[in-house]
This record gives structure tokens, C-alpha cells and sequence, in this order.
């Protein structure tokens, strides 16, 4: 069991993607906000307890944790009651890695290479994640039998996917596939998601209320 | 428990991660080589085990598992006698994942930004990662103390980000900082380590005795 959880975060980062995650866990958290307008981020007090400057970051039981997905994975081990992630002794915790590993590291940087144009290496073998396409289809398959990544039960892996996928068809850098739009009309749906949405729009006007 | 693991790889791969996780696990595994000079890898039997036609990947009790970190991180819990990952309710978990998800998305794409000097965003936060330098610092910082990323006890992130450690310092895109070097030391010394590079040349020989 855990005491209550520091949570570092802006409402306008990735730490909305945690923000949710806390929310499906039910774990108890305080959260701090750090304005970037204010460059709070990059102040002695926080870079004392992530030296990357970045936002999310937990605090739990003295141990800081940054990365959105190592902070979702961690937390689905952590609160077992709210069943985020399958057994250890599972085999279905194999795709469970895959995604949420195929997120921080194919979606991640497929669609910010793509929506930014970069070039790519000539020896395809080089880009881990292959390419955009790729990424997308291998998405949109597993996605097509649903309704979550794992098939019913839903984890981690599709709060940490799930918020890549919303915040690329809303930005425009993932196309809006119906696969997609199907997956995060289920989602939209969920309890957490919705007070964790109302909880940054909360934290996002005060910060407009006093600039 | 687990039955034999089928292990899709090639010598010349991030395969050669996964190779030495399965030794350090001491996990049951058959060794399927994909030559790449005969395009194995995307043939169609292969892209019905693993549809982005990558290697490594494992078959365990029907599930395929690609992406080497999520490979890692499942033969971890699978295994758990070899004690290469914190327990489920152990706060040290949250720093595991944490360098784990950084191996997978930060030191991998700013080793490769930097030694492709591709072009980066304007707005800094962006890119997940922040920048190369800050990048190894962070790695840096981690591993000052030692042995390892969690300190006394080895795991699965060891494998992982020692493997993109000693891999980026002998290709140049790594510099090799004295922590660096000092911390290779130590995992080239580990008996797993050796038994997995040693096979892993073994392949090679192989492929390269019959063009």
C-alpha cells in the first residue's frame, strides 16, 4: 500500500495522461502545479527532484518516478484492487509491455517525425519504429477487434496509448481512422477520464485567472 | 511457469538485448534466425508472428511480445527467481520503469537524433526527450553511484539501457563518458553476458559460412 502521491504536473503536458491514470487507479494524490509561463519547471526546487526539467513526475513513498508510461505502469502495480495491468505470471503481461513499450517509443516518435517532416535514415533498420504507416497499421489492427489493446480488459497500456491517440487526432498528427475515432469514443466514456479532464480544465483557468 | 520460448532474432539486431536477458533469466528458449540478406524478416511467415516484420521477438504460451524493452521487462516477471526487477509493491519499481521507459524513448531517439543531426523542434518541450546532452547527463547522474541503475540490485534495465550504452559507445554515437565505460566494465563481466555475445557470434559465423 502507498501513502498519498506527490503528482508534479501542468495541465497543458502529458501529465493529463497521469492525471487520468491516478483517476482509474484511485490512488490518493496531491497534485502540484508548475506553470511553465513562470518557468517553475526549470526551477532549483523542482529540478531537485527531476533533474530533467519535466513534467509529469510522481513522488511515492520517497522514490520519484518520471515518463508518463513508467509512471502508468507503475501505478497499475501499485494499486492491483483497480486491475490496470494483467498478473505477473500472465502471458496476456506480454502484450501489455509491447504496447505500452510500442507507445513511448514507435507512436512517440513516429508521429513527431512525421508531423514535423523529418528525414529519415536511408538504412530502414536504423528508425526502431519502421515507419508512420507501419506504426499506424500495427495500431489499427490491434485495435480493430477490441474493445481495449488486451481485448476486455482494459489497462495501463490503453491510458498510455489511448491519451497518445486522442491528443494526435486533436492536434492532427495522427489520422482520425474510424478504428481510432470508434477507440476513443469508448474511452471518452470512462469515469476517471471525465473527472480527470474536469480536473485540468479546473487547473488550467486557475492559471488563466492569474497570469 | 513457462514452456519453451521461441526467440526470432538476428546476430546483427537489438536482438542481441533480448539475448542476454534470456541468459540472465535463465529462461527455456529455441533460437529462430531471421537472415536479413535473405529478407526472412519480411516474409510472410514471419509478418504473421510479428506484422512490423522487426526483430527481436519472442513467442511465449501463444503471445507474441515484440519491442527488446517489453521483452525485458516481461521475462523479468516471468521469471521471478532470477530477481531482475524490484517486487510489485516495492517503490523501487517506480525507478525500474522509469529507466526502463527512458531507455526505450529517450536515450534511443537522442542517440539517434544527434548522430544523424537531424533538424529539432522550435518549442523545446516537444520532444520528450529534451536534448542529447541532457540526455546523458541524466544517465550520467544515474549511474555515479552504481553498481547499477537501481543500485545494488541488477535488472532487466540493466540489460536494456547497459545494452544501448555499450552498443552507442562502440558505433561513436554514445561519448564514452568514465561512468560509461566504468559501468560496460562491469556488465561485460557478468557470465549471462558472456554466454549471450559468445552464441551470438556463433550465429554469425553460421551465416556468414553459408552466403
Amino acid at each position: 500500500m502507498t501513502e498519498r502521491i506527490t503528482f508534479y504536473t501542468n495541465p497543458q503536458s502529458r501529465g493529463r495522461i497521469v492525471h487520468w491514470m491516478l483517476e482509474e487507479a484511485g490512488a490518493p494524490y496531491d497534485v502540484r502545479v508548475l506553470r511553465f509561463d513562470r518557468g517553475d519547471h526549470k526551477k532549483p526546487e523542482y529540478l531537485a527532484v527531476n533533474p530533467m526539467g519535466k513534467v509529469p513526475a510522481i513522488v511515492d513513498r520517497g522514490v520519484v518516478i518520471s515518463e508518463a508510461a513508467a509512471i502508468c505502469a507503475y501505478l497499475a502495480d501499485a494499486f492491483p484492487q483497480a486491475k490496470l495491468a494483467p498478473a505477473v505470471d500472465d502471458p496476456a503481461r506480454g502484450a501489455y509491455y509491447r504496447w505500452l513499450f510500442f507507445g513511448a517509443s514507435c507512436i512517440e516518435y513516429a508521429v513527431l517525425d512525421h508531423s514535423m517532416k523529418r528525414p529519415m535514415p536511408e538504412r530502414p533498420g536504423v528508425i526502431g519504429y519502421g515507419s508512420y504507416e507501419n506504426v499506424l497499421d500495427t495500431l489499427d489492427h490491434a485495435l480493430a477487434k477490441g474493445p481495449w489493446l488486451l481485448g476486455d480488459q482494459f489497462t495501463a497500456a490503453d491510458v498510455y496509448v489511448g491519451s497518445q491517440i486522442g491528443w494526435g487526432m486533436m492536434m492532427k498528427s495522427i489520422e482520425p481512422r474510424p478504428t481510432f475515432q470508434a477507440y476513443a469514443g469508448r474511452f471518452s466514456e470512462r469515469a476517471a477520464f471525465k473527472r480527470s479532464v474536469a480536473h485540468c480544465d479546473e487547473l488550467l483557468k486557475e492559471i488563466q485567472a492569474s497570469p
